[in-house]
């Protein structure tokens, strides 16, 4: 059996906090997940809810490419025949090849949690794998808290794996279910293990001790074949074993071939996509796939990785689907800004030595007041515009207010914008769901008659950050919006006491970078 | 040479994407490291830039009870006396006892990056190791590029670190500088290091292949003296090792004592503190110190932790802490809901079967609305009073509006509110720094009257979120407000269509909640 990628994102993952995936949802990860090249996408457990019923009964028209769905249960429930149990009945009529059932592999487990005998929970295991076997299911088997089991009770442990091959398992896959164990020690188990049972082995790491990667490499080292987790980490407490970390690393620092090259490069947006539609703010540091994965921002680094970038990259960013990024920051020097402005797109020549320090200094100045430009890229480039190009401004702003009304539990906003745009006074009003809204309605209202293509864009996310008035000054709010008009996303910031205020500016900026593009300034 | 913690938040941990301490920020992080009992904090590069030589200068007043404040710097630059390096006389005005002293030990880095000689790169090494300890300082060598290095070129690579130990560096401590070492091709190394030099050896990890942490302990393990990380991993790209993981998986599972009993328990409140005060979002599934490392949502978990929560916890909680929770939510049954209303302070005999059920249903639908009480258990608590207690609000809002209004790029927010008060009609107006403070104020002048002690009472964080209408449907906003009293935080939810919607309903939560506290209804 060779090496198979086993995804537990819908199942396992879905139970970390403030996790919650819609059956639409659920079907679009899997249609994802297939395209990108895994082999077992664990679905969910039919028995357990009605949406994981729907899941599998919706999964079978989606016309997958490579990956198997498969469902997952606990074995039968104690003394109960295996063919009137309920959970096991869904399970076949879920109607998928493979089948992964997890049983108790630690003696406190049977004992506390389940409250039934040692030899009765060995029959549940061989009596629910010879069943679904039967049926000519293809069975995995998850040895939940293996490890623990294993240095509580060793000899039962084993037992419980054993029963499951002689039962039909196709995988006994080790689970450190509670995500405590070290790499070493579990090397070691995974090494008696091997001795003891021939079945292909497969691990289930959790991450409670930040070691849920190193554990999945190590038995991945001591030949384990399926190696479970999830995209970005996803799942209860600290999360499962990160397969964004896991594939990679396999592919590239083990060279142990899993995905085309080409596949291996969705890795990136695949861990947005998912991060996106179980509504997750993406981890910027995430290994691999966060945004500043190969992100740099001290002088020394930034100056040598022009130089060379494998000097400060294990690997290369485009591998993964991810990319280079050089910060502006209070941190970095000319280098840093010069480097900045050509990524931006700016040509270095129109840049004078003078320039560029006016430039820093007023990020600087400006960072001093708490905006950030790391993850406001659109309001940089049009700060830099209007700093050095001479530039005119698409519109004059001459006042705006808004206006929001509650009765009866019902709020209604709306606002007035007097501006002049292209020589012309507008005086213009818009409703919207609340005051920012309503601005930016108004705004685009405005600026519709001058340029219709702007009904293409939409404001798609809008984030406030308070920012700490630690030493007792007047607290300041950030405002980062994120605009998109369906082919890219730009994002811009504004930073005021006041929240209006700060809007308002954010969305000046991401309207005016819109333009700036529109008018083929920026190309 | 004991095992020594050794801290690097305050230099590598600020090369972070988005992180920017302040010299006060920098002096309290100090003083609480301390505290907690880490051995060695890198304060800074003085030589570097202004705000660490100001630290510097600083820091000797702070009276620590057991650190020792270290200075970073690279050696003297290529070609020039180590007596008139600027860098180099800087750190000895430190005024330290230790310092750390950086270079490279990847050929690569001193041929592309530095471009100078192998030889001369030795030469910097050990001129400046050398002047500094005939200064009488304690010196700490960074091996950069180590691993990588010693891939490259073994040979090169032992030879810089044999230079620093002739010259009289203390501990050599090998950097994983890119943070691509797989731990078992680390532990390779280090038996060969350890073969070949006899000084004692440390470890300083990055986290680009999610293996920091492994690494780090590898390195324990092999004999190394002392372990560089950074609070909460904090660092740049994919951060540095994490001390908060390393310490508690050292002290409890390899039972090597590091800290006080004490001490371990500061550290989920030492992660908070320094992710406040860089300003950053703490991380929920962050091992050990995270707020949901020990929590427990799916159904089997939560009923198995209610029999032993050793079944599900790699360790207690409490050592490191941090606390059991336990969520509501749609994959839980009543068991989680009976356990939440106990941890939230209910007697359960208060709560009939069906009411449960109620509660429970009343629950999903507001989830399915986009409510989340995970984070707002304040607004949970109040649902709950509202469901059963015969509750009788403390006020009756009749109408309020807020108006915003620019001229001249300044903005001016009030708002007006029209309630009912312990029976007495109020109606009254205040200004805000934008439309949800301005509310806030109105709110609680209306209140002052009736409950003077509100205005110990603050509204200290507000978040928003939207929610992704994939699907088509109207965006929503989901606003959190956390509100304090100086003695304790809370944090309340609202959600609607229009964000003022959103903000007030949280609004009123806030204040509900601390009226229940106040008027003693909840103990």
């Amino acid at each position: 059996m060779g090496l198979a990628l086993y995804d537990t994102t819908l199942r396992d993952g879905s139970q970390g906090e403030g996790i919650s995936l819609s059956l639409d949802d659920k079907l679009r990860i899997t249609k994802q997940l297939d395209k990108f090249g895994i082999d077992f996408i664990e679905g969910g457990w039919p028995g357990s809810n009605p949406k994981d019923e729907a899941y599998f009964a919706a999964v079978k028209n989606l016309e997958l490419k490579q990956a198997n769905v498969t469902a997952f249960s606990s074995t039968r429930r104690p003394n109960l025949k295996v063919s009137a149990d309920n959970n096991i009945l869904k399970l076949v009529e879920a109607g998928v090849d493979y089948v992964t059932i997890f049983a108790k592999s630690w003696d406190l487990h049977v004992r506390e949690a389940l409250q039934i005998s040692l030899t009765e929970n060995l029959a549940m295991i061989a009596d629910t794998i010879e069943f679904l076997t039967e049926k000519g299911l293809h069975v995995f088997f998850d040895a939940e808290h293996f490890f623990d089991g294993y240095l509580a009770n060793a000899e039962y442990a084993i037992k419980t794996i054993q029963t499951a091959a002689d039962a039909g398992a196709e995988v006994l896959t080790l689970c450190d279910t509670n995500g405590g164990m070290l790499p070493s020690r579990l090397r070691k188990i995974i090494k008696t293990v091997k001795s003891e049972v021939t079945a292909p082995l497969g691990i289930h790491a959790h991450n409670d001790g930040n070691l849920a990667v190193a554990n999945s490499l190590t038995a991945f080292e001591e030949g384990a074949v399926q190696i479970q987790g999830t995209v970005g980490g996803l799942g209860e407490r600290c999360g499962n074993a990160d397969l964004c970390s896991v594939i990679p690393t396999i592919q590239l620092k083990y060279e142990t071939r899993l995905l085309s090259d080409k596949q291996l490069k969705q890795l990136k947006p695949l861990y947005f996509f998912v991060t996106e539609t179980a509504n997750l703010i993406p981890d910027n540091n995430k290994p691999y796939v966060g945004k500043s994965a190969f992100t740099h921002k001290g002088g020394i680094h930034v100056s040598a990785v022009r130089k060379n970038p494998h000097t400060y990259e294990h690997i290369q960013p485009e591998l993964v689907g991810n990319e280079r990024r050089v910060l502006v920051s209070e941190l970095a020097g000319k280098s840093n800004l010069r480097y900045k402005l050509q990524e931006l797109g700016f040509n270095l020549a129109d840049f004078s030595d003078g320039m560029i320090k006016k430039l820093i200094k007023r990020v600087k100045s400006l960072e001093s007041k708490g905006y950030q430009f790391e993850g406001a890229e659109a309001s940089l480039i049009l700060l830099a515009f209007r700093e050095f190009k001479g530039y005119q401004s698409f519109f004059e702003i001459e006042d705006f207010r808004t206006n929001s009304i509650n009765r009866n539990n019902q709020t209604y906003s709306e606002a007035v914008v007097k501006m002049t745009v292209k020589g012309k006074k507008v005086h213009i009003a818009a409703e919207g769901d609340g005051p920012v809204n309503a601005l930016d309605n108004c705004f685009r209202k405005a600026l519709m008659n001058f340029y219709p293509e702007i009904a293409k864009t939409k404001l798609i996310d809008y984030k406030v950050r308070v920012l700490n008035g630690n030493d007792g000054t007047a607290a300041k709010v950030r405002v980062l919006i994120e605009s998109s008009d369906f082919e890219k996303s730009w994002t811009t910031v504004g930073v005021s006491t006041n929240i209006i205020q700060a809007s308002w500016d954010a969305l000046i900026d991401s309207i005016e970078y819109w333009l700036l593009i529109e008018e083929s300034i920026i190309i």
